[in-house]
């Protein structure tokens, strides 16, 4: 089925549903109701109110209308015409002032006795409109024309699909999306909180949640101690002239928030690192022979955000991004960029990303050069050095026009979350402007100070986001050695108690991350609750266990191993962590 | 010698160095000269410069006063004679109208030719002055009576003495201290760059730097397992409502900055991170049994600081607590307590600090008690469980009063720096009114609601200021496992290059800290350098080594080793390295 023909299913569903509301609220004025990426919705202002139980019968009376095979009638009519034919409707009169204000023509379309105001884009019969793939889900509240200084309306949503199975697919993809939503399971796995009192877009790690950003810190510097970097560690604020320097308080205070007077001096939450990396650089002189020069970090960014746009550990006002810069001679450029991408690409397979991973080469719009750092013969020599060294690397990417850092191109890391909805995770980006603006330099082989390049780049994303999508990607049951609980320990009855303690502290000794359930539950609610956190292994301890001397695991991922030594438990848990399994 | 003694001495060499300035500059006006706690100094306003190559000639004359073994005589004279006497000093005029008008006595001391305005406090023959212990040793700028609106004049600075042993001693204890000085050896060993660009109060750390940082937060987080804390990993960023709740915008603004806007929403740099561990433990019901619940984290701090009380890394703007708020039952309050302080002992211990570290049981002044918050019963009980849990460690201590926090007793853990300088390194406090305040819970035996007690603490304080101590304790020396270069590889020319490329390798695959030295440098050069920089290992690699397959590292401490196999260094340096040593 044509994209077109699905869109008009859906617009027809919406003047049946608004049909099906006036027979139960023959009173009922109409707003509009258009179609969205699931399906449609119509706005009401309701003189009876329509509950969720409600809902079955105008379904009902909305499959009566297409088992009527009516046809959709459409006609361009006089602005008098059709200002008579709504003057019930102040809503649709106010559409048609302003449609006739714009030069729209107007025009109605008729199903059976019901007319609306409408541009059209409907089946010509309800027997095209196929009967059991759409579903009238839910009510919400909305102002009219999106104002809160207007009426509260009730828009009604409908999901509609071009067939059964895809409506039955797309809730199913719904319900499982739901079910791993990262702000779900932070909860529920006591991963993560927001707190109101301390703050909108700040989230707090608990223990848990901790544990795992540990993890994650550990990945990223063993990766970047592998590729040559050194580690850094740089404040979170900067000095006015610092932000003034860089440019960014000429083209980034939109993300910036108001500056803090530290006696005299103007701070500001830093946006990025990059200008305390070049402080850093321009402590010494350099020579060819010291480059490229590598700084990691991981950086505490501040960016404004509107409540509103805030998201769990996706979007926030504060994160870690493990961020690196790197200066480079421009002969280099070209190589390090390869190695860059290479240690991107190891990261994400490190984490079991790949499968969600894809890559965005990101230019400038020809077209449209303003928005850029002004200087043509930069721009096709950076992004034709981008191009051949993903080309040479074979890296499977998409070109974007128009999606390039004002100051050079940059390789985007996209990452689809559960929703389906694509993300940038994290980028690579060429840099030839701040160098100039900082007046950074190296000496080269015949004795001349010459300018490098910058690559900023990050490991593997801002610590909050990569580990929203973690969460989102493996449904909370995280691989072994990032789970924050790696083993649970469930003594049948409080006889065992010894023995368990004793495993427990075997374990613990050896830096297993491991939980001992002393509560005075049942077994069987011991062990739900367990699974419940998704737990990799659990170790029951009854009489049998205490007897032989020996455990038995329970794995999440590979069912029960019986009767293991303790210490050949700890040889296959600790493989099983350094493998990063 | 008593102390007054040295005070008389000292003062009356400031009279002397007047004298001596006026042969030199006849026409100077003379404006104060006190004693300072290493000497004296004397402002004068110059008709005709002093350098410092005039310094010489001044304490020879000053020695012929000596020993012409004059008077001080000393006389109180009405005003208006002690006006006539100084009508052409100005700054002396000024003085006697503020005394006048303050009552006080008018009192002149004379030697020899010479009488100063002075309230006394003098030797009585200048031959009571030892002639050797002295030195007139710098001069400065100052502003008449420190005021930046006024005058600037030229001060004179002298040390002074009891003996000639005393003034070496003093002298040598200084150069010493400045040798250790945190700020020159951060410079010198390349640790750490406070950037104007970046922010007074703001240090970078440099990758050896972030070195030593790594294994300080290692050590601390090891430290905290081991004493079964759980880790946390909060914002430095609170909402208003947030430090309201806690009192902090009560008590404690004159050390925050002004707050932010958010999109309609104030938040604050926190300036302690408490209220963020309770919202944390707030986010679910605790019993008895899950107490104490311990929380740590290495947490971002701010301080409003003025810019002229900054200091290296020992006073900063923001700062790394390695915090830790427990959460404990009054009952168990005591015992938690002493588990706190081993914890201390044992972390200032595997730091090497023991040395310089004393503790001071910090009380409420009694006699003072607005200061702090209001409940005697509450103030007694708990001075009373922090005395008898210091008593029966047996921790040695000193008590001091009004130096509690305003809302419990606390136990300062003192160090003193290289000048001989006592600084609060950090604190453990109780507190029984921030869970009042936030109304904090748990569940007690008898299923009533109870309120649990804080303890406020830290493992080894700011990783800032331990740093600090750390740099000036070991003047720089580092021990290996805390070296930020543990090895350096020291070719003896190019032909060696691939065997050293070898060694090094290997050592960096073992995770040791190594540097090849590869600069053209002479061998001597390059192994001064090293030296320099205080690397507990040399590897000089030559013919020797190459043909043998082995290597000689030179030690820091420990003397040449020879004809080592790398593997057994490796084996060597590790375990130094895991006993932290």
């Amino acid at each position: 089925m044509e994209n077109n023909k699905l869109h008009d299913i859906r617009h027809s569903l919406a003047h049946l549903l608004a049909i099906a509301v006036l027979k139960h609220d023959p009173r009922a004025k109409l707003a509009i109701g258009p179609v969205i990426d699931n399906g449609f919705y119509y706005d009401f202002l309701l003189s009876k109110p329509i509950s969720e139980t409600d809902l079955p019968e105008l379904e009902k009376e909305m499959r009566k209308l297409i088992e009527a095979k009516l046809d959709f009638i459409g006609a361009e009519r006089p602005k008098a015409e059709v200002l008579k034919m709504f003057e019930d409707q102040p809503f649709k009169c106010e559409l048609i002032e302003d449609l006739s204000k714009e030069g729209s023509k107007l025009t109605t379309y008729t199903t059976g006795d019901f007319t609306d105001l409408c541009r059209g884009g409907h089946v010509k019969n309800t027997s095209e409109i196929p009967v059991d793939a759409f579903r009238i889900e839910r009510t919400a509240g909305a102002y009219w024309r999106g104002d809160e200084k207007n009426q509260m309306l009730t828009r009604i949503y409908g999901l509609a699909f071009e067939s059964k199975e895809k409506l039955d697919e797309y809730v199913a993809m719904r319900e499982e999306a739901e079910k791993r939503d990262h702000k779900k399971l932070g909860r529920e796995l006591d991963l993560f909180i927001i707190d109101e009192k301390v703050g909108k877009g700040l989230p707090l790690w608990t223990p848990k949640g901790t544990a795992v950003k540990f993890e994650l810190e550990k990945f990223a510097r063993e990766l970047e101690r592998k590729y040559d970097y050194e580690h850094v560690s740089t404040p979170y604020l900067g000095g006015e002239e610092l932000y003034r320097t860089s440019g960014h308080l000429d083209h980034y205070t939109h993300s910036m928030y108001a500056p803090i007077d530290m006696d005299g001096d103007k701070f500001y939450l830093r946006p990025m690192a990059c200008p305390h990396h070049i402080r850093l650089y321009q402590r010494k002189p350099w020579s060819y022979k010291d480059l490229p020069v590598r700084y990691a970090e991981i950086a505490d960014y501040n960016r404004y955000e509107k409540s509103g746009e805030l998201m769990g550990m996706i979007r926030v006002r504060k994160f870690q991004l493990t961020d690196g810069h790197i200066f480079v001679t421009p002969e280099g450029l070209k190589e390090e960029f390869k190695r860059v991408c290479n240690m991107i690409v190891e990261g994400m397979k490190g984490l079991g990303l790949l499968d969600i991973v894809s890559y965005r080469f990101s230019k400038r719009d020809p077209e449209n050069k303003e928005k850029y750092f002004p200087d043509d013969d930069l721009w096709n020599h950076a992004e034709g050095l981008m191009k051949e060294a993903l080309d040479e690397l074979g890296l499977p990417y998409i070109t974007a026009l128009d999606e390039a850092a004002f100051y050079g191109p940059k390789l985007d890391v996209q990452a689809k979350n559960v929703h389906g909805k694509e993300d940038t995770l994290f980028t690579a980006q060429m840099d030839f402007l701040l160098p100039q603006k900082f007046e950074i330099e190296y000496v080269d082989a015949d004795g001349q100070k010459k300018r490098p390049v910058m690559i900023h780049r990050s490991t593997i994303g801002s610590l909050e986001r990569v580990f929203a999508f973690l969460i989102e990607h493996c449904a909370g049951a995280f691989p072994t050695w990032l789970a924050p609980t790696q083993v649970a320990i469930v003594p049948v009855s409080e006889k065992f108690m010894d023995y368990a303690s004793e495993i427990y502290n075997k374990l613990k000794a050896e830096d297993v991350r491991v939980e001992l359930d002393s509560s005075n539950e049942t077994l069987g609610k011991k062990i739900r609750n367990n699974k419940m956190m998704k737990t990799p292994y659990l170790i029951v301890i009854g009489a049998k266990e205490v007897e032989a001397g020996t455990i038995t695991a329970e794995s999440r991922d590979k069912g029960q191993i019986k009767d293991l030594k303790i210490e050949d438990f700890v040889v296959m848990i600790k493989e099983e962590v350094a493998g990063r399994r």
